[in-house]
């Protein structure tokens, strides 16, 4: 299906340059991160304000032209892809911080900001944007995906994090969910059912972001465990203890391995919690040392606390080239990041369950989490020349969502849907899927917000007047 | 419009002695703590399972009959009333807790128990569940209502508590959203959209709810300021300095006085602050420090810190007892309370304005508030035979409103909209308000969902290819 020729010419009217038919940068934005093939959208234009998102959804809603927003492109399970063609609203140029409400402690973005962008602009105002998905990510995008990472353990995810955020709905017209007071009992929630609808409800032109003081202190702490189960146990009495830890990541045996060879840090090659406290000198000092008291219990041994900046900034990057370095344990393979999040006390069992599966199946996948929220990434490293390979991690993944969903779990904690889960939201939302699909039926009836993505196809229906059992 | 004769039969022939057609039983169903005037349901179902609750629903979704859930009628804008008659589903007799993982620091439960049955069985758990709106309220109902209290500050509010629920829809089919993991990005999230909606989208039959470690230290702090603009500061820059609050509450000068004489506490006349720390020994005692600083700065004296349990509980209850203390300033007259919520910058503004306005309308009116989360309540004291008094009163909660929806926040922080804030919510939501009714026209076509609560009636529409501008 091709772009009409009315809305190419009325795009090209109203965004000059900014409009673009042209291969690359339609390919530019049909970035996966998967095995899944791209899927160009016809064009791509550039927005710079609300009301240009709005001019071009208003356009698409007449003619039934799929619209596709686009961030920075950093999501994992092909939210950007374009399986019906149409049009791409890049909103990388919509990059503008409005405010910073100090005593609020609150800032309004637009939704091409960065969290680096944001945290950079906070520098001087002793306020931080906590949230830390790895990717330097668009705000829109985090809270289009319900994104979260390794600080959600005490910060929550996009979920808490956003006040109110301002949409173009799929007619075009232009709403406002939320405001700046920091709770709400003001009807339906409009705004977190935009948070994790990954476009398909509507596009997020605008944000009002929760901001947190910077703590007085910070320390982080290493500590290696004879196994995955040690380290769960510590975590679970860790937050049984009410310690407060701002982050709490997991690595396991495979995953520490690499990261030794890749950034040269001298580990023990069995799994690690890598931990951050944050909060006053006392809490702090309070904190680390009743860590240490659970982790030496559980079995913790060679710990290394970071007190500076620089120490600290080491042992996070390890943390954060874990996909590099897990990438480099078999050139020639891209690696494939899959994310489930199950109760806390099963995650020991999820762990070990997938690593031996793994195995067995001839994967290599290390395995790294955010563990206090039961939330771990499968980093399972594949051949995209090898059909076979492929096809065995498809079924590993597929296994996996399965499992955690049984454990009472969820098949992605922060990873989103897009087109990579939706026959696992299937199987987990259950009964409740007609009625995710009613919700967009009623919203978007010509199907034309971000069309293939969250809902499995064909559509499931209500099953009208089923009352009574 | 009276029951159909077919429905009644249907339920007595089902339920016997638990439906119930009685007047007295009726009326002791449509309690509403306002002016308006009590609308008792045609009849009252006392339902003991998911399966009873989803066989009314059924039924009456068959026979266009309205279904108003009942949990312990201690709503504050009208939520229980029944203005379109037909049949309260009494929810108190599901009171069973049925799990707590406490390792995974979570309890499922029916949507009868309430806080203080929840937080009795944990009793040596170690574990609780911080939320506190006044009454003892059903776990259910405050979901319905998206309830929170003095802890939001620290635990947030019931948007954040659920981690699950389970929902008899409109049909009378019953769907389950959310799951034990901690954080999901699964889909919509049709938790969060019942959490809030009042009953309006579905009956809330189940919950699994977000626990808390006790923590090992608690401390509260009472402090005199000389003015409300004195304590909001010593508010803000106790949060901007990440002082671990767990409650931090304010009572102005009139509600001060109320409660001195209500309750015989020796308190100075003045604005007070009331805040409690919790963590461990080291991390409470350098919060206690940082406030006492903070609040000296900002002109607070007076301190009183109760370390003991029981000088904690006599501090509390002289808040808890505010309801009662301000009642008793005018005998004969009914205590209204209203709520609304601003950004913490505006809350000084916001609470002066209001004590100048009523006191130049001739109102009793103290204000108390969970000033950490900008929210107040505002207890005006209205004579139920005095019309000019009701209008006064009715005039000033609309005035009220209107300057914190005008001031960046919101017509209501914990109360919800029932009946009452129909029309603030038209207000505040504004392009928002026909995307709520579509969704509530989605899945509830038949309008029998709680009628007559939170959208204002004639349900507006979305402008149908409104497109463009």
């Amino acid at each position: 299906m091709a772009l009409p020729e009315t809305v190419a010419a009325a795009l090209k009217s109203r965004f000059g340059p900014r409009f673009q038919l042209a291969r690359p940068v339609r390919e530019q934005h049909a970035a996966t991160t998967t095995w899944l093939a791209p899927q160009p959208p016809d064009a791509v234009v550039f927005a710079r304000s609300t009301e240009e998102v709005a001019a071009v959804v208003g356009l698409c809603a007449r003619e039934g032209v799929p619209v596709i927003p686009f961030g920075t492109g950093t999501s994992l399970e092909g939210q950007v892809n374009a399986p019906r063609g149409g049009v791409c609203i890049d909103l990388a140029q919509m990059n503008r911080i409005i405010a910073v409400n100090a005593e609020d402690m609150d800032a309004v973005v637009e939704p091409g900001v960065t969290r680096t962008q944001l945290n950079t602009a906070l520098r001087d105002s002793g306020l931080f944007f906590p949230l830390d998905p790895g990717a330097d990510a668009s705000l829109g995008g985090m809270a289009a995906t319900r994104a979260s990472g390794t600080t959600a353990v005490r910060y929550g995810t996009m979920r808490e994090a956003v006040l109110a955020l301002e949409a173009v709905m799929p007619d075009g017209s232009v709403i406002r969910s939320g405001s700046r007071a920091r709770k709400s009992a003001a009807g339906y929630d409009l705004a977190r059912l935009l948070i994790g609808a990954e476009g398909t409800l509507g596009v997020i032109t605008g944000l009002t972001l929760r901001l947190q003081p910077v703590p007085e202190a910070i320390r982080a702490t290493a500590c290696s465990f004879p196994s995955v189960q040690a380290a769960c146990e510590a975590v679970i009495t860790t937050l049984q203890a009410a310690v407060p830890v701002a982050r709490i990541e997991l690595m396991d045996a495979a995953t520490v391995a690499a990261v030794r060879a890749h950034s040269g840090i001298d580990l023990a090659p069995t799994p690690l919690l890598l931990v951050e406290f944050h909060g006053g000198p006392a809490a702090v000092e309070e904190a680390a040392a009743t860590f240490a008291d659970i982790a030496g219990e559980a079995g913790g041994q060679d710990f290394r606390t970071a007190a500076t900046t620089e120490e600290r900034s080491r042992l996070w990057k390890a943390r954060h080239d874990v996909f590099w370095a897990v990438s480099a344990l078999r050139p020639g393979t891209r690696a494939v990041s899959t994310d489930v999040c199950v109760p806390v006390s099963r995650l020991a069992d999820c762990i070990a369950a997938a690593e031996a599966r793994a195995r067995d199946a001839g994967l290599v996948a290390p395995i790294a989490g955010h563990v206090g929220d039961g939330n771990f990434h499968h980093l399972i490293l594949v051949d995209p020349q090898d059909a076979g390979e492929i096809a065995r991690a498809e079924a590993h993944i597929g296994w996996l969502n399965e499992l955690a969903i049984g454990m009472g779990g969820t098949c992605t904690g922060e990873h989103g849907i897009g087109q990579g889960k939706r026959a696992y939201l299937a199987r987990e939302a259950g009964a409740a899927l007609p009625w995710m699909a009613a919700i967009k039926a009623a919203l978007d009836p010509r199907g034309i917000m971000n069309p293939g993505k969250i809902l499995p196809e064909p559509t499931p229906a209500v099953t009208p007047a089923a009352g009574g059992r």
